[in-house]
């Protein structure tokens, strides 16, 4: 079920892409949304809505996900999303063929694309000062920061749609009871537990093997934006990093909106970009207006109290998206359909914009406190995590909805 | 074309399985191999040679990748090869029908499967001790270490087989020139490339989610071992692996061997693993004999010339292919069919067993000598780097045949 509570992010001027699937659906297919209504894209195709539309595939719509469509030039994503904008202009979707179209409250999402990777990035300088003010107590960045965006190779196959709950994981840690100094290493469920407030880049039309990619070229190969939580094990991730970075403590499950929103509808938020600090190889060099205004929160949500974390501002990010693309692509690594590349934590320099808990709590160090009176330092099992987004403000009429997850108690995996 | 000069590692008691074509068999398919005769088991299946094996579906082998097969319950991969032995008991390939067969050199080979996801491990000693010496002068292996397999995700989409060639990358590094202190990042041709020799393992019936599994039960899931050539560029690597790993250091390009080596080949040689250093939580606890004994070589050919550069034994690993697996698999993450999981570089602790490089150089302080009078710190354009293994001695068998590949010089990726 798709949350009906965000109904303004859907106007005309958005149109997002996803998959659902409902009674009258029952097959998962490609959809977009009008306000509280979910559009059912075969339905419409079908119809006819589409004949204008060059080289559309016929039965595009119908696939469980969205790859076919999304490796498609993006002159045809833009046709299909005029074709809606015309059909939906005067009197939204009244005129729609019947059985097209049904309430949000109805329809069930799914991952909207198959995921052949996830590349994850830190593209936040602000992040990346906190979390090391936090940790090291030193917020020099990376030597690589300035020359190009730090990524490593995350778990695709764990990526799952708004809404899953993700289950708390067992693993290797210090056990910080024992003293930090002792540096016990015990195994049990995590003690540590965040969410990162990310946003992820969904491949389009894919980058063939040793072609690569000028950052300035990219939005040809970006099908849209996604909102992207990659929930952390902190001190599972902190112990296994030393020296080939995290694998278990974010394989275990990494959450996506369920709508992908296109850099179309996010077109008319562009924002400047920062001044590079070192000079760039030319295919990191991006247009000047190289990022989008997008409004970010995280709230936290356990039983009837909901207490709003933390707001930040995707337009401050250091690295952009495309540069994100361009990087992956510069040794001759390909970009497939459905790849998706995150940003990393999206914080702001100050309290009330950090990202995630590491940063919010300076390290585990600052409580931060709930509406209900109860505190955290990182989440307890039955905590809520709702993520949102809108380009621009809340009237913008553009926004990703939610990606939200509960986090359940760990279980033994293994049943023996 | 498949190399003949691996006969003597493909005698009845491996029939590994891989996947060609040839003018023959223009579509890739399933296949083994006796000696220098590649065997096109969808052509035996046809011919009624399986048709004891229970669960086989009919077709299997026809598809261009061996995933389906590989996916089975490991009894009927068993059944297969027991029907293979049987058939080829006697009198070899002569029997079998028709056109079912083709000499090596006639062939050519593909991926064996489609690798939805590859992760690399750091599963040896001494690999971690030697270049920890080489690079920091300090052999204590990472906090981890001893707790579980330490890795990383690396790139599938990347995975090419043995014979493919690998174009040296561009990326950003310290220009050793300027000298190492001035720390001046340079954007170039990598400077410091390397071969890093490694066992995969390839996952065969799969794990889904929150499944778990311990590694005393992980035989089930894997489908067999291959080769494989983790190529790096050490510079590209240094600079951006802190702190979240490696990514376009090794994203380039990775090759397996052709030939997928099965446990139940294996299996006469079996190895006992290292003592547990620490306590380790039930999922890690392996069986005793948890290594196979195989000698591994890389060679190294430029132009006339060929110089043995190392000799190593996949016994000497601290991590079997079974707990590596089993951390995977720990927090809930799935394992998939086909995906591969590395070793990380097989070394052993002494001059002329170093599986890469970076070792045997000394983090490029001592070069090492070519038979043509040459030496190398790292690669040179031209450079073949030819991996090969077998298990036991160079009698039993049983061998990987090779994995290699050249080193093509940089070129701009992008043409503008």
């Amino acid at each position: 079920m798709t949350s009906p509570a965000y109904s303004h992010h859907f106007s005309i001027n958005n149109l997002p892409f996803g998959v659902a699937s409902s009674s009258q659906h029952p097959r998962p297919q490609c959809v977009t949304r009008l306000s509280n209504t979910v559009i059912f894209l075969g339905d419409l195709q079908r119809a006819g809505l589409f004949r204008q539309v060059t080289s559309l595939p016929g039965g595009v719509f119908d696939n469980p996900t969205l790859n076919a469509f999304a490796a498609l030039n993006k002159q045809v994503h833009k046709q299909v999303r005029q074709a809606l904008q015309s059909a939906l202009q005067d009197s939204g979707v009244e005129k729609l063929p019947t059985g097209s179209t049904e309430p949000t409250t109805a329809v069930r999402m799914h991952l909207p694309v198959s995921i052949p990777a996830f590349t994850d990035f830190s593209c936040s300088l602000n992040h990346v000062k906190n979390a090391g003010r936090a940790i090291l107590n030193d917020d020099t960045p990376p030597p690589g920061f300035f020359h190009f965006p730090i990524g490593y190779g995350g778990r695709a196959s764990t990526i799952v749609p708004s809404g899953t709950p993700i289950t708390r994981p067992l693993g290797h840690f210090y056990d910080r009871s024992a003293g930090i100094e002792k540096k016990t290493v015990v195994y049990g469920p995590s003690q540590a537990m965040d969410y990162e407030l990310e946003i992820g880049v969904v491949v389009g039309k894919p980058v063939p093997p040793h072609r690569g990619l000028n950052a300035k070229d990219a939005d040809e190969h970006i099908f849209g934006l996604v909102l992207l939580n990659d929930w952390s094990a902190r001190d599972i991730q902190g112990l296994e990093m030393v020296p080939l970075g995290p694998l278990n403590g974010k394989a275990f499950g990494t959450t996506i909106s369920s709508w992908i929103v296109t850099l179309d509808a996010l077109e008319p938020f562009k924002a400047p970009g920062p001044e590079p600090r070192v000079s760039l190889p030319r295919h990191l060099q991006d247009i000047v207006d190289c990022n989008y205004a997008i409004s970010l929160k995280v709230e936290l949500e356990h039983g009837a109290s909901t207490t709003l974390l933390s707001k930040s501002r995707a337009q401050d990010l250091f690295w952009s998206y495309r540069q994100m693309c361009a990087h992956l692509a510069s040794t001759g690594c390909d970009l497939q359909t459905g790849d998706i590349l995150g940003t990393g934590t999206v914080s702001g320099p100050t309290e009330g914009s950090y990202g995630c808990l590491l940063e919010t709590t300076q390290g585990g160090k600052v409580p931060v406190a709930l509406s209900d009176g109860s505190s955290r330092i990182f989440l307890q099992d039955g905590d809520v995590v709702r993520m949102s987004a809108v380009a621009g403000d809340a009237s913008s009429g553009v926004g990703f909805g939610e990606c939200v997850g509960e986090l359940k108690p760990a279980r033994a995996v293994l049943e023996l």
